[in-house]
């Protein structure tokens, strides 16, 4: 059972891992020997950061581990999850007189975070989540699980640069919302009727200073116990929340 | 470090355990010797059964493999949570002029869950969280961990039976309020300005229909996803955040 899953998420050997790469097969990201060089390491290079999927070097023991066959210095880990390009999927949403509404994750790793966000997403009408190519959950069955299938219905972009993602969102007329406790605005004064996106920050850390500064407005969710904030995927549920009571009217 | 983490979180052999009960030290339950007969059985179940321990009957290997030492045929399992009755707790709240809001657990063992809907419910100044004496959640470190300490500090009441807690709070002015997928009225439509409580039931089950009976008014998180329904932790941080919401008027 475990191998037969196992030998279905991951693709291996040079030829495999390149033909799926050029076939726009969903990967989560490709393990490539340590001290590889050549045309190899130059094709796969390109190629995944074409499409902004993670590259790692690693040492042939790693590689050893996940598959006993002859993986010729080259593991892919497949996704169950496609990977969208928000570029694609916003001006569609203009097309169809939607009012676009986005969840972006900036360091948000933690899978069942993921998994809760992307279900509470799908659940209120939310049209993609967005995050940049670094410190990103694993796309796996794991989090399609946890979203309640919510994954493979709501669209990933996992773009190459997260700052460039919201100038082009902001460009685009979308406003860009950041929680901050520091902010005097409570979530429920803030206008959500029209085309947002909330930042989510790492668990621990919050939105990265340089993030938050690109934000347009920051709010505060309404608090008053001692713990420190709430849990990020309960504040994605929140947020979420208060934008469709606001757009139910 | 984790043999001396687990001895601080046991108490074994007969009348440590018998002592630890009638200090009313945090238990969060109770481990005997299958066959154990005679005074100690009698008044191990008094003693727990009177405190609402879960007292559970094991095979002496069970017992061999938690405690090397000479644990006499029971082992007690301490809580970093110190758990209250919502007797105590309630009458306390109107003296001091608040208007109670709870949370209660119907089936809710998940401990993340427990943990962040704990975190939550302090956060939106949540005065306890209430549970049944089966089907509880584990009171222990890691609960206290997820819950960003919230779990040390919000009253926690383990009762020996849940629909008596409902009718309790319900005799005293509480209105029960449980939301469920085929209700028409939304969260937002509810008056929640008076004394509240809400009850989340299990992941995947829901809440159970006795307890379902029970509740004053039934209402729905407005969603539109195809996805099931919300997770519970997201779910009741939805519900405390409109609450707080109405509330700060």
């Amino acid at each position: 059972m475990s191998m037969q899953k196992s030998s279905k998420e991951l693709i291996y050997g040079r030829h495999p891992v390149i033909d799926a790469l050029k076939a726009n097969a969903s990967i989560d990201k490709v393990l490539l020997q340590r001290g590889t060089t050549g045309d190899l390491e130059k094709e796969l290079r390109y190629l995944t950061r074409d499409r902004n999927i993670p590259l790692q070097m690693v040492p042939k023991d790693r590689l050893n581990r996940i598959v006993r066959g002859n993986h010729q210095g080259v593991i892919a880990f497949t996704s169950p999850i496609t990977l969208q390009r928000i570029e694609d999927v916003l001006p569609l949403l203009f097309e169809q007189s939607k009012t676009p509404l986005f969840i972006l994750l900036d360091g948000v790793t933690d899978i069942r975070n993921f998994g809760a966000i992307a279900r509470s997403a799908e659940l209120c009408g939310a049209h993609a989540i967005i995050m940049g190519r670094n410190k990103t959950p694993l796309m796996n069955a794991e989090a399609v699980k946890t979203s309640a299938g919510a994954l493979r219905r709501i669209p990933v972009c996992r773009q190459s640069s997260l700052p460039a993602a919201i100038e082009y969102l902001q460009q685009s007329g979308v406003r860009v919302l950041a929680s901050d406790l520091t902010a005097e605005e409570p979530l429920h004064r803030i206008d959500l009727k029209g085309p947002v996106a909330f930042i989510l920050g790492a668990e621990g850390r919050g939105i990265s200073p340089t993030i938050a500064k690109m934000s347009n407005e920051r709010f505060i969710i309404p608090q008053q116990g001692e713990a420190d904030s709430f849990n990020v995927s309960v504040a994605a549920g929140i947020m979420l929340y208060e934008c469709m009571r606001q757009r139910m009217g």
